[in-house]
């Protein structure tokens, strides 16, 4: 896992991930702070995270083997677009809130009864937001099945996306990130033993 | 402009473009309803938009003459997005509302005194949420001389921008898309009075 190790140092160096005493927005507690959206201003980096995603989907999926790519803003999405634009497939994305005015609809772009659709996001944490965007997904009558993340948090998200019938792949998650900055001398044994504990809470 | 006549047909064809009556957010009546939103769906009118977008700013800019695209989601971000990747240019954003957890901030990404930015965003309406972005991107220091659309409603966003001191760009408008879909006998000439009237108004 190259890109893991180089991903972990730069999302490190660059303050996207940071160790220490944070309050998540579902009130839990967390000894870090993680944010994908700082990649973007990385080109090289945001290209490389974007194609190793390619490369995960093409092994265990394959392009050919679904109709849209579908995704829920804003970090997913910024994500999404760029594999849409480098893989020439269609991307549909789902609004967490439909808009109050114009043509009402919680889903935006074309969708037909049993489209086959891949979910992309960034970060998953308990699942909670994919889980919405999934079921509404299926309402509309599309079929989702997997659900990619570039960064699996470990707190839940795969075990509740399995009881909606959908599997959850990462392209890292954050123990294999500590450990590889961990590895690296870039953070102390007590941090990943911190951190390890609070993924094992979960 | 061969690529505004497809474009035109395009919307129309697929419905993201309709004529009618309808109520816009600012409570303003339209006697048209247009989402660029449905684009993305379409992968390789999706690609040839972002393309023609780039070639533009190309002419215009030139991609080595600032430092950052920026754009404000949801439908600017789905093609700033896909251009960044494209062009391996960096991308930040403005949030419309900054989240209420973690590390709150307005601008998603790295920025820093003096950066040239140039905004990108699906459609123009009044230019408020361009305005608005160019007003937080300015107070984090960065400098903002150009805006690119794709399309323009004519509805006064060029002077508003104008008076923040940022030239607008576009790569059609309303009344080229109206005028394209007229001669090609897809509306009638009522429609496109209409629409005429619509934007003199403004």
């Amino acid at each position: 896992m190259e890109f893991v190790k180089e991903f972990a140092t730069f999302l490190h160096q660059n303050g996207a991930l940071k160790f220490g005493d944070f309050t998540l927005s579902s009130g839990k507690s967390s000894s870090y702070y993680i944010d994908l959206r700082l990649v973007s201003s990385f080109p090289h980096q945001f290209r490389k995270m974007v194609k190793n995603l390619q490369d995960l989907i093409s092994e265990e999926i394959g392009f050919d083997n679904f109709d849209s790519l579908a995704s829920v803003p804003t970090g997913g999405l910024v994500i999404a677009s760029a594999l849409a634009m480098e893989t020439v497939k269609p991307l549909i994305y789902v609004r967490t809130k439909p808009k109050e005015y114009g043509t009402t609809k919680s889903i935006e772009g074309k969708i037909h009864q049993g489209m086959k659709v891949l979910m992309i996001d960034d970060v998953a944490t308990t699942g909670g937001s994919m889980v919405n965007s999934i079921k509404i997904l299926k309402e509309a009558g599309t079929v989702v099945t997997d659900a990619y993340v570039i960064l699996n948090r470990l707190e839940g998200a795969e075990k509740i996306l399995d009881s909606e019938g959908v599997k959850m792949h990462q392209l890292t998650d954050i123990i294999e990130i500590t450990e590889s900055l961990h590895e690296a001398s870039l953070v102390s044994s007590e941090i990943l033993e911190k951190i390890q504990m609070q993924v094992n809470q979960n």
